[in-house]
């Protein structure tokens, strides 16, 4: 992970990051921009540095070069950074805030922007000291530059599907009757982990009435014949993430289940066919909902259709009602519908898919189809 | 994971901890605090909620009953509190800002906390929302609430850490010349899952010249013969978490290396024989720093002597010069000396700990002496 000696290439890439971060910054009159470990800084050095209690930031002035701001004992993890920067350390009876104050003084900075993932502690304390600075969202700029993935980044999020679509394809050989969600989810996690992803983000895992929840975690419930399972897991490689759902059924289907699950494909499929350059984001949303709620369930489909991906597992654009954002090439996002009968089961189905010149290419390729797994 | 029905026992604890924070916002003249989803959250709700774009929070009034905010799609997730609270949702397409604005409106409040680990772009906005309002840092309340642990929280840090003290002991058993950092933390994760751990904090492997980067995570260098390797992993098992470090030899040590793997090991005895009620975190510091200094590597000691432990992997309280707070029973932290040699290694032996009414307890039982891996 740690790299020693960055590539032209990957020195062209921060450059041009840089350089693109600087003209936004000048649009949204911004005079220094802080970004904590995070998929902001991320994108900029090309390695993960500890998010912990130790303020570490990169900070972007609108003029000269970057500055990396790092504890002490940091220092060594800044050896091969893809682009020149200052570097100033703070040992660890330090007030880093007082050091990150100095600088924007240095700066004469009058608005300074935090990466929107910063921790409210390091923000109010940084308010304190500067109290006559203007503070604004970073994601302005940040998730701006950050949607539109090129080549490099395409190829990444598609390495990434095509590995848990293998270790999904592992999974589906096993039984699941009879195993609990823990187990289910703990086994899943072991086959992301020996397909070599390095972040696992989740790993939900809803069976029968636990289903209805979209977001719930697991539990020590066990897998009984007929019942679908919600199954959501995310994980990342080389910084990109992927993020899928299916839901197969332990055993025989209910012909009740099987009716909702052909909603729910329909659903998904009616919001790939809507994705291409120039449509809005809720425009997708919307060509879901409609094959769900034309089918009777529009109460039971209760969340967005998707979510960008990236470096981070959900970020801008996000494909919802109220979202007009026109669709570009090269703009990576998920397309999840489900439905949700409370009491009794859901169902998702979940890939990730890039807007290409033409229309949309899908990274996650397992079958769509409703599975049975004994 | 989720609870559908608190006992008794978990009622009373969720009761007593709300009682102590509206107690302690009393002491701080706080009229509302917010939680996002983080330890802090969870110390109040026994359960994880998902920390997302989407914000979702505990709201604690100075009066009267807490007050869950969460998007629609999480209600499910709230099924069974161990407490009686309002539940307000909002959908996607709702601002949840001006939800919380609101709800601080109706409590007049004019003092608002935030959870330390907020992320910084609710935070803006809730101050655009509500410009009146005073922001303070949650921590002042939560990190005192947080950093005594009774007797049920002090067998959770001690199962975690048998946990990890089995699987190491697993480990050891096996080859490490030859294999590189990244498939040893592989090796590691997997490990960790097989032995029911919940969340896997991080798993840094830095071998040779790579372990005098104390926060070195991993890279694709081979082990070879002659290479300490220091090895730190975390987990959490019921949310409550343990972080150790270790560093074995791959094969015969050098004469040069022993030497300071004898002064690192007898600087952390040092630190946990100062360790006692009444005695500061600082002290605790000073008695191992004193160990490394005398020895006359005190340049190569870079960081503080550890970190408290607990619903956090790190949190207060801080053993570190300067931190004059004096220990007291049931205070749970890291003992972490390290020497880092540039260019040649590193050595750490961290064990978890807790204060006693007399002494100290040692949750990590894994040895301490210098151990060679073929």
């Amino acid at each position: 992970m740690t790299q020693q000696t960055p590539t032209a290439a990957q020195r062209a890439v921060a450059a041009d990051r840089l350089a693109r971060t600087t003209a936004l910054m000048a649009e949204h009159a911004l005079d220094l921009l802080i970004i904590a470990p995070s998929a902001d800084q991320f994108y900029f050095l090309g390695r993960r540095m500890p998010l912990t209690e130790r303020l570490s930031v990169l900070a972007i002035p609108a003029l000269g070069p970057p500055i990396m701001i790092v504890p002490t004992l940091q220092r060594p993890l800044l050896a091969g950074l893809p682009f020149d920067a200052e570097t100033i350390d703070w040992d660890e009876t330090q007030d880093p805030i007082a050091v990150v104050a100095e600088l924007a003084r240095r700066n004469g900075a009058r608005s300074l922007a935090v990466n929107d993932h910063l921790w409210s502690g390091f923000l109010l304390r940084l308010q304190q000291a500067l109290p006559e600075v203007q503070y604004r969202d970073g994601a302005d700029v940040l998730s701006q530059l950050r949607r539109i993935k090129d080549a490099s980044e395409l190829a990444s999020l598609r390495e990434a599907a095509k590995r848990l679509d293998a270790l999904w394809g592992e999974f589906c050989t096993e039984t699941i009757i009879g195993r609990t969600e823990f187990d289910i989810q703990r086994r899943l996690r072991e086959l992301m982990t020996a397909h070599g992803m390095e972040e696992i983000g989740w790993c939900d895992v809803g069976s029968g009435p636990n289903g209805a929840s979209p977001l719930h975690h697991w539990s020590h419930r066990v897998v009984e014949p007929g019942d679908p399972v919600v199954i959501d897991f995310a994980a990342s490689l080389d910084g990109y993430w992927c993020d899928t759902c299916r839901t197969p059924v332990a055993g025989e289907p209910d012909p009740a289940f099987i009716e909702i699950y052909d909603i729910d494909r329909a659903a998904h499929e009616a919001a790939q066919a809507a994705i291409r350059p120039g449509v809005s984001c809720q425009e997708v949303d919307r060509a879901a909902r409609r094959v769900i709620a034309d089918a009777g369930y529009g109460d039971y489909f209760i969340h967005r259709v998707g979510h960008g991906i990236g470096v981070d597992a959900h970020e801008h654009p996000y494909i919802v009602e109220g979202n007009e954002t026109p669709l570009e090439p090269g703009m990576t996002f998920s397309n999840e519908p489900g439905i949700y009968i409370p009491g009794r089961w859901g169902v998702r189905i979940e890939n990730i898919t890039a807007v290409t010149e033409n229309g949309s290419e899908v990274f996650s390729t397992a079958p769509k189809e409703l599975i049975s797994l004994s």
